[in-house]
């Protein structure tokens, strides 16, 4: 088991942290879902990490807890899971849909009858597939509610334990390593996924377990996309060519986000640049505890206002990370908390005008005082000779 | 654009063939849904290819069609996509669900109000998202019937055309490299991780545009895994070492399974490995159109268990493969359709017992005749000395 990875001592204090959270809130069972793509909560408590089929974990408020898998996962499921008990659902298979015929799995009437919950939160409540939900509903029966949960894990996992921070430290340094091998390979010609390559292979052989999400550089025309994946389209000198580059740790994720130019930079470019330099620095800067979130927001986007900016604004300048690299809160005009110590987020600063856009990403963690950050590697102007 | 990318007029026909298949159904609208980990849907009829949020396409059957997309995909959707138009959902966000205070984007009652549809078929509908749903019901109201339409895109796309053979092609050449890069660097205290990231890195430098999946490594009492996740175990000598492999072109999975054992390979070892790798060449030989699917599958884990080995049989002997390594349909003993010239598969042997597994993995297309065999570079008993 890897250095990084999180005791067992702490799988069992975050379940007995969610027991009380559910007791506060009436549930008396939760199923927190997960997918492929979206393994956070399934990891969180069990450390297994779903891919082509979906999973849950299933948390009674004062019994056991069990991990929910599809009929080809139980091996790897076995070997990973913290939680000792795993149930086969034929409702978690993979997209294909395959019979496996034979096979003989326990169904949600098997679990309503164990379990005979009253009361049902669901955490990922927005991605929770509809045949699901009305398959448990038909199981416990139209007596039992079943409702939206996500903030019970939420109030769980948003302030991180010191193990949680040094995976995410560690997520943060493979990240920088990814970086290092895109500014020491990086020619005009090699295209936007053989950069992601480099940097792909770098994190690996590193001690990554993964990337930390579908990382990807965009170029020219492309850096406008404040979302992308690589295309085929070789970069080019005298534009803008941007990364967003992150390793998984223990199944937390990081990322960093640089923009780098080679050859000549045009003077207009290299302004706006450093307005997304400058943002970033400010954000990370002003992100202490007991500041609040929607505070930050907006002295960062007035000062990129100020300075002509404003239209190239898209969101942020911050988001929460953790096992998601952007997961819950956000940090907006519109956020209503107020940070606190061992919170992580991304300072994540996308501005785009007129088909050019870039992203300047750290990783830090919220003091009372300057915020710890997790990279700073390459957080200025990369201006490559060729 | 890469000389992989499928032509605009293919789209088109694409769109042509699901309208007639709507109309047969009854169906005036279609929504096919996608993720980021099952892009399947939202590639095949737009090209685009979600990240971090989701995404749709809406078919009317006698009108016209839209990427449906988040909050923060327009440039990057706009730059990808095959159909014209693209609105943006709030529904389709990230999962860390951002306000984005001050957008203004449309709803689902501005979709019922323009396409007016009566009777919606849902693709992808055993992951579609309550919520969404949920909404999509509310807007179109109780008089509207919203129904599974998986079939409606299976029936168009299960046959593939020349175009996306040549990308499936492709795709199997690519995972071939990134094998040979395996068997290149492997040796023993490589961890598997680290063995992935070659693989990966090796196919991105020849082309790729990404994984076809996340691919992994398995070692060791990893083996037995029939989905997996690389781990940070450090591979060693005279144990099964398998690989999934798989390179994705133009939005085309495919994938190679082989087991590697470096050093001395124990005889009873060898003799199960060679009973999976000749079940594989058998499956291979079966798979001609015109033969009933089911039999193929019988055949071979009849063999199968003939040699003593039936309780190691998971599943197939093969399942489909297109824009999802893993698609519909599965080749089972249930299975009740007939093997047609131009489907393409996954041949796919997984064998485990006694906590020690692997797989043999190759890509066909089906011919009046023999099959068409994507791959078979290393396929043989890679054993390898140290």
């Amino acid at each position: 088991m890897s250095e990084f990875a999180i005791p067992q001592s702490e799988f069992e204090a975050r379940l007995a942290a969610t027991r009380e959270a559910m007791a506060a809130q009436g549930l008396d069972l939760l199923l927190a879902f997960s997918t492929e793509s979206e393994p956070a909560h399934v990891r969180y408590y069990a450390d297994y990490w779903p891919s082509f089929e979906t999973a849950a974990v299933l948390i009674s408020v004062d019994g056991p807890a069990a991990l929910l898998i599809g009929p080809e996962s139980r091996t790897y499921a076995t070997a990973r899971t913290r939680i000792g008990r795993v149930i086969q659902l034929m409702d978690f298979r993979e997209s294909s849909q395959p019979d496996y015929p034979g096979s003989r799995l326990p169904t949600w009437r098997d679990i309503a009858a164990e379990f005979r919950p009253r009361r049902v939160g669901i955490a990922g409540w927005h991605m929770f597939p509809h045949t699901i939900l009305t398959a448990l509903r038909e199981a416990v029966g139209a007596a039992v509610s079943v409702v939206p949960a996500d903030a019970v894990v939420r109030a769980v996992s948003m302030r991180k334990s010191a193990n949680e921070l040094r995976c995410l430290r560690e997520a943060a340094r493979l990240s920088e390593i990814g970086f290092r091998a895109v500014l020491e390979g990086i020619r005009p010609g090699l295209t936007e996924c053989q950069l992601v390559g480099l940097a792909t292979g770098a994190m690996l052989a590193a001690g990554a377990e993964a990337t930390g999400y579908p990382i990807w550089c965009c170029s020219g025309p492309n850096s406008a996309q404040a979302i992308s994946r690589p295309s085929l389209r070789p970069v080019q000198t005298g534009e803008v060519i941007h990364f967003s580059i992150g390793a998984k740790v223990a199944g937390y994720s990081a990322s960093i986000g640089r923009p780098v130019v080679l050859g000549h930079c045009p003077d207009e470019l290299r302004r706006f640049l450093q307005v997304g330099l400058d943002a970033e620095t400010m954000t990370i800067d002003l992100m202490r505890a007991g500041t609040p979130a929607a505070s930050v927001a907006q002295r960062v986007h007035d000062v990129i206002r100020s300075k002509g900016y404003g239209d190239a604004i898209l969101y942020g300048p911050a988001h929460g990370c953790g096992q998601m690299e952007c997961e819950y809160p956000f940090l907006e005009t519109s956020s209503t908390y107020t940070l606190e110590e061992a919170m992580a987020f991304m300072v994540d600063i996308f501005l785009s005008r007129a088909g050019q856009g870039f992203r300047w990403e750290d990783g830090i963690v919220v003091r009372n005082g300057p915020a710890e950050e997790l990279s700073s590697f390459g957080r200025r102007l990369n201006i490559l000779e060729v």
